[in-house]
């Protein structure tokens, strides 16, 4: 199958460093973050403002992509489980999906609540949620 | 930023042909269709079944990437916005979510309900919803 070649948007700033201890979902995070946006699509930015929920697509570069088994949430007392009937970050083309809150937009730098991705996380969209 | 390159893991093949008549999100549509995952990731799916809700996200490859403000939902009675405040399939990387029904699963050969993207669309990725 032919190959896609994407470009990101922008990149996740935040104090997460590490994965392991990067919470597992947006729901169970309060971290915060900024995603700054490449310059050119400041546009496309038109229509959010604080409060917004948006949905931010990111891209898991860390990511093993060779793993389809994994265990639920990385609890080994659940049997493992095809990656596409989970969430893990692991999958073939690691693109996560955080449902996030709008604290504060400035320019290209979005201020962003819910945090469950590392710093310097390339982001690949953004949709309203 | 550098590129990222991914391969689509399958396809979609629905009687869909015209973006412009597909529905314009999946609460709108019964269109059913088929998923095929390529052989090498079948052992993703496990863990799927019949009546299963998926994520599916789309590569939506005939959507246009140099549009920064739509009027959302194709309304021209709603103003325009910026393609990240909206659900348009026009934006930088057109990644799509659908969240689909699973009908029936053989093989690599997932039958979905509820598509709203065109025949031949490549899928990315596949969550548990």
């Amino acid at each position: 199958m032919r190959k896609i070649s994407l470009q990101p948007i922008g990149i996740l700033y935040c104090d997460l460093n590490n994965a392991h201890n990067a919470p597992k979902s947006t729901r169970e995070s309060n971290e915060e973050g900024v995603i700054e946006i490449e310059p050119k699509y400041i546009a496309g930015l038109d229509g959010i403002s604080a409060g917004s929920s948006i949905l931010v697509l990111f891209w898991f570069d860390q990511a093993k992509r060779d793993v389809l088994h994994v265990h639920p949430k990385g609890n080994k007392n659940i049997p493992k489980r095809g990656v596409f009937a989970t969430h893990s970050p692991m999958r073939p083309n690691p693109i996560a999906i955080s449902k996030l809150k709008v604290l504060h937009l400035e320019g290209n730098r979005l201020t962003v609540q819910g945090i469950d991705a590392i710093n310097n996380t390339p982001v690949l969209d953004i949709k309203s949620a």
